[in-house]
């Protein structure tokens, strides 16, 4: 079985690595959120990709779920000596990769030929790719003017008042290579519980991407869980741009494009208002969806991609 | 007494931190080579002020004298991993130099006001000045091509064979504000035992500096002893451009430059050529240059100082 996921960085990555883990192993793509690239002391930092591949290869940090295991901070402890920002975390081990990629960057390479051979000495067997090798910053609109994604989200913590997303240049950003064929041979495609203004609307956003899902069978996971996010802004997003935080808001918004939702057992009463809200036309699974662990990411994986393989035989 | 040092990386490094650190103190200010600086991993590395600025600190590496104390690897170790270049030894302290550096001009500002301010963190009384605050590329004319300095240096090691140097757009570089007024203000112009072709020459191309320079007391060290550099490729590059690699061509090399010399006990008994190609026009102090440990430093530094002392009744 062929699946493609779509992810951001921390809720993705741990549904991405649930599936990835699944026995028997299935054909795991996870095309991810670029959006928050931005360059920081000069390195070009890729924040979601690194989540995604850190947690593939089972080296991210347990607690954050973002950076990685067993990290040293001794680099970033001397940046702030010296009166450097340290807003964004940079540990030891974590600094190698952007080191790297900085490096195969300016000689011209593109981000996802990077991404590849860093999943290859990383060992991990599943595709972990871009969603476009162009730079594609997210800018977040906002009460404070308009700021650069890491800025809004890191360095501000999200407080700013939200009202608008740019995803710059999107228009003409190509998908990275592989992306528009993995979803073509993909039997399902599963949009994970990540940020839907944030981490999911720029891969959306991506001329090509959304007109190959829509011949596909995809499901979304709610990311939101009783009005609140797990984690992150999503759930003060929804409110600043004038909806409620709920999962019938995350499954309205991909209204266009999914066959099935998923939602957590806490949003069972939303159930009905989401079968009325698609005119019948969506199929509803109902789950523990916090991922707590590692083994809650495989469980919950095993009943998305049986919800799935149900809707492959019935639609 | 107030001492401007002219320094490369290690050797020059060395005798400037003697002069640093000797009681009474002196008022020190080293102008360094900012020829080998260069761009790597996307982070601007400055080689010989960094290595100044460590010793003067006392946070060099002692047995390397480049580099930082107490260093860790990690973060180099996992670049080497993923396949990335691991010729240019970048320490997880170092790093945090770079990193900082590196922020700090792609935001516009000068590297002699971000290496006046790290030495302030550093705790360093010296005024530490790059040469210019403009980009003056040393590059090494080999029989394998024009070759980057760090290429040639440390990544060939120093292998391939020398004919020449340019140092790239020197000619419209500016001396680093504070370069000439501390020259005009110094009773002492000490250049160190750095290497003459690609560490003094550099800063002596600087338009400016060579005429400052003209009305002071000037006093070298050679760092050819007995025919040997004590580190780096010096004695090779002399043969190479024809030249006997010795104190007596140090000297000679400095000729318009140079009121008192101090060469190797070892080289007494090229005190006589030195004297005849000079016209007699020249002091000339023996002692013992090798400095082995930082006590060898101060010694050296003193002994060099009692000295200028002299020629500045004298002269």
């Amino acid at each position: 079985m062929k699946i493609v996921a779509l992810a951001g960085g921390v809720g993705g990555a741990k549904l991405a690595d649930g599936i990835y883990r699944l026995i028997p192993k299935v054909e795991l793509t996870v095309i991810v959120n670029t959006g928050d690239d931005f360059t920081h002391f000069g390195l070009n930092i890729s924040p979601d990709p690194d989540t995604v591949c850190y947690n593939l290869a089972g080296m991210e940090n347990p607690e954050t779920v973002w950076g990685r295991g067993s990290e040293q901070w001794e680099t970033m402890d001397l940046v702030k000596k010296l009166g450097g920002p340290d807003w964004f975390s940079l540990g030891n081990r974590d600094l190698a990769t952007h080191l790297e990629r900085t490096r195969r960057l300016n000689e011209g390479e593109p981000l996802s030929k990077i991404t590849c051979d860093f999943c290859e000495t990383w060992g991990i067997s599943a595709s972990v790719l871009p969603m476009t090798d162009d730079l594609v910053p997210t800018l977040v609109k906002t009460d404070q003017g308009l700021l650069p994604f890491q800025e809004y989200f890191v360095k501000l913590g999200t407080k700013p008042e939200v009202n608008g997303f740019i995803f710059q240049d999107v228009e003409s950003a190509k998908p990275a290579p592989g992306v528009l064929s993995e979803i073509e041979k993909a039997d399902l495609v599963v949009i994970c519980p990540s940020n839907p203004w944030v981490s999911i609307a720029p891969i959306l956003s991506v001329p090509g991407i959304m007109e190959a899902l829509k011949r596909k069978i995809v499901l979304a996971v709610s990311p939101i869980i009783g009005g609140e996010a797990v984690r992150g802004p999503a759930a003060k997003m929804y409110e600043e741009m004038g909806l409620q935080p709920s999962a019938l808001s995350v499954a309205e918004g991909y209204d266009d494009l999914i066959t099935g939702f998923i939602l957590d057992q806490k949003d069972q009463a939303l159930i009905k208002d989401i079968v009325s809200s698609f005119d019948g036309q969506i199929w509803i699974l109902q789950a523990d969806t916090w991922m707590k662990n590692r083994q809650d990411r495989i469980r919950l994986a095993g009943e998305v991609v049986i919800f799935g393989n149900q809707l492959i035989k019935e639609v």
